[in-house]
């Protein structure tokens, strides 16, 4: 029987880091670099963030670059699960595909290995940060590019006022904490 | 007691892709995603790169950006250490302290937060591949900044014939794979 970890909302709250006009004007940032250098914090936002898909077979964890790449490699591990990159383009060395998403001001893009799933593999996306759900979309359109089954997403913090979980499914995103 | 993981060298030589005319014409790069993707060998991997700093009271790991984040936070959790990331300039939110180091043609830069480390913190760089040692220098420079103890750098290739742990010195350097 496993113990909810009842007070880790409160600390990892307490450790985060409001960094105004970052990266631009008028948004402020959260810094999760104070609760990844507390190496029991850490430990302990791995297992919750992890806890909701024990048992659901997942097969890959896909982590976004660049912050999702901290919480996505220990999640895939934690899991038994390998691990994939979802990377802006030019990064990955083999052959990739790429879907595009639209940002505030112009467009970016992310990519996959074109051999990263195999045909119904149960994937679980990581990330940081929820924000309006554009890089997380993409991702979720890159799984199913390439013949996976998601089974859903995994966030230290969703800023739920920015909509992206209604845009990516709300029974699909979990996260631990919700602004 | 510990059993040595003697076919791991192996089992991680077997699946490197070898990409050639990548990021450049004439450079054959050594692609570690086959390796993230295999659940038990990622685990393997990160028990071998671990074991050298077990015991050594490392307190802090930090891992280079990008790929270096892959394996750098999975080993921090493995030693009981906090996780710092070293970033391209401009990508962390708060106050950083830089280092430039040069490239075959220009130069480019990392950055630590200036508060990641307290004087006298044990610490290990982490990254995938050792090449001429240009960022690993750079971080062991903000390292030393910030007043930590640089015990040693774990890397999964060491592509020795580039000089990297000469400069870096060679006390200092393990690594899983050596070409």
């Amino acid at each position: 029987m496993s113990i909810p970890d009842t007070t880790l909302v409160d600390d990892v709250t307490a450790r985060l880091r409001d960094v105004p006009d970052f990266p631009k004007p008028g948004i402020i940032f959260k810094d999760i670099t104070p609760v990844l250098a507390d190496p029991r914090l850490f430990g302990r936002v791995i297992t919750a963030m992890s806890a909701p898909f024990r048992g659901q077979h997942i097969t890959k964890v896909v982590g976004i670059e660049a912050r999702g790449f901290l919480l996505g490699a220990p999640i895939a591990l934690a899991l038994h699960a390998g691990f994939v990159p979802a990377r802006k383009p030019g990064k990955l060395p083999y052959r990739s595909v790429v879907e595009r998403y639209s940002l505030e001001y112009g467009a970016d893009g992310l990519e996959l290995h074109e051999d990263a799933l195999q045909q119904g593999e149960r994937v679980l996306i990581v990330d940081d940060v929820l924000a309006t759900g554009g890089t997380a979309e993409a991702s979720s359109r890159l799984v199913k590019k390439l013949g996976g089954d998601l089974v859903g997403y995994s966030f230290l913090i969703n800023l739920d006022f920015l909509g992206g979980a209604k845009r990516l499914g709300p029974d699909k995103v979990t996260s631990l904490l919700t602004f």
